[in-house]
């Protein structure tokens, strides 16, 4: 089949990559429809975690064999990328996506699917409503991450809430904010980015809000960048809520005295409630199409990955 | 001026009521343009609280003076309900929702807005949006009302939510709960006022789920009717939150055993966020206007107020 594939130089497009075969009972064969690149896809290609194999972990595509439960053939599928071993501490008491060895589509020791197929366990699925579309549902995994902000963090509808960054998913994070009610603010550095929020309703700032006056009860840092946390503390009031969305790469220095001083409450979050992203994009309450910048063909995937790696790009499709 | 009186014969209509005067310099004199009966104003003219005085606590208008801000003269606007003392305990910790000794327009000590006008301080003024419309604003309280649900409890995106009732409130709350991506069912018993939700997208049940398998992460009581704690307690798995949005007159004789032996979260609310209320209006996020049931003139605001205690009967608003 055809795959996009990392290896030691780099993304390659390969045509004849072994296809799945001997699919075990409680897994799918799913041909994929479309599949977005990630952020983290692009850190894995400059060496993030050391995998080698098939990108890609954000998919929509269509069941075409499952042996172990026939009801789920011809369905259209989305699929959650993390798989449990089922055996260590943390699946034994329930954290399953904390699992100790646990291995994650197209990032961690299973491949992903920038390919024409791709398998994954029956329990990693969700059937797409027929009134999401493929567009629509190459975005429930980004969704869900946003949506582990508000699973992790109680934000309040009162709250005064500043979101940093505008980017592909501080964009999701953002909408997920602001139907909640809360006294929103997104501060970032893309003017295009923040427009598409103002056409949405979402107040934005472009650059840091200076004053003092402006100290949050929450902030949600999703800068993606290193200085992101620093700026994220300067931002939230005593008491208040620092959830951090982006993964550093660089230590950040930091005041931890800070944390300890102003009784921060500080909330790690990473992945989310796939049902939760079926329902509002069923229900039409976040807009996702505005965020594709540009679709490619699975052939022209190199391509598609120097389109992705440029500073201020949103989401770029690939099509098999 | 013109009001609508709760004396001890019941709600009366007059047409020489003493109009505010001698107002304070922190008070706005508000022209009320339309104003909605509550719940608890069907409760106050059957006894509840001992109110006598102009009813009446959810309206919309614009200020027509405003002797220490003149900024605020013509603006049209919403008021929170309750006027804290400012001096007592709560209000010194900042709990001054918690007045020990507040008064309450329209409920307690203090008439309320079922009148051509009404007084009230500035700090319980807010400004309404220009995209948000007087039969909208005019929700605002109670919408409000509904977000102390996601403001007092921690509603996750990934909750299994069951809420119990389909009433005015209800359906506030059922559509506050549905734009966090919860996978929420409403139970109700009024046909009508389900398919007003199903329209809407939001999944509902007639009756009761009796299913063992349904048990719910957050139950929502806001049935308004004594019964509703004890089914609430039979929905909820263990750990689970329990939020109260009912008053109860009668005291429910409930197993609190289940509480502590199922370690439930018991949550009540009130009164809630009005700033929110109105960022979720004026981005079209809730819809009210389908919930007017009908339109009386403030001289038929006896006949309006025997509509509004029929059962069934959804927002009836009064027009000065």
């Amino acid at each position: 089949m055809r795959a996009l594939v990392l290896k030691d130089d780099g993304p390659t497009f390969e045509r004849d990559y072994p296809a799945p075969d001997q699919l075990p009972r409680d897994e799918a064969l799913v041909r994929v429809h479309q599949a977005g690149i990630c952020n983290t896809d692009l850190e894995l290609v400059r060496g993030y975690a050391g995998f080698r194999g098939v990108l890609g972990h954000e998919f929509v595509g269509v069941v075409e064999a499952s042996p172990g439960d026939t009801a789920w053939v011809g369905r259209r599928v989305v699929g959650e990328i993390n798989i449990p071993c089922g055996l260590c501490e943390m699946c034994r008491s329930g954290l399953t996506m904390h699992c100790l060895s646990r291995a994650a589509i197209g990032i961690r020791g299973r491949d992903g699917a920038f390919a024409d197929s791709i398998s994954l366990p029956l329990a990693n699925l969700h059937a797409v409503p027929d009134g999401v579309s493929d567009d629509q549902a190459v975005f429930t995994e980004p969704l869900a991450a946003a949506l582990s902000v508000t699973s992790r963090a109680h934000v309040r509808p009162e709250d005064r809430v500043i979101l940093l960054g505008d980017g592909k998913l501080g964009q999701l994070i953002a909408q997920v904010l602001a139907l909640n009610g809360c006294d929103l603010t997104v501060e970032g550095h893309h003017p295009d980015k923040l427009a598409l929020l103002e056409r949405l309703g979402i107040p934005t700032h472009h650059g840091e809000i200076g004053d003092e006056e402006a100290l949050a009860d929450v902030v949600v840092e999703a800068t993606g960048t290193a200085s992101g946390f620093v700026a994220a503390q300067g931002r939230v009031r005593p008491r208040g809520t620092l959830v951090l969305k982006s993964t550093y790469h660089d230590l950040p220095s930091t005041d931890l005295t800070k944390i300890v001083v102003d009784e921060l409450r500080v909330v790690g979050s990473r992945c989310g409630p796939f049902g939760a992203a079926l329902r509002l994009l069923e229900r039409g309450l976040v807009k996702v199409e505005p965020l594709i910048e540009a679709r490619y063909p699975l052939e022209e995937g190199v391509a598609a990955f120097q389109c992705a790696s440029q500073r201020g790009a949103l989401k770029i499709l690939l099509e098999m």
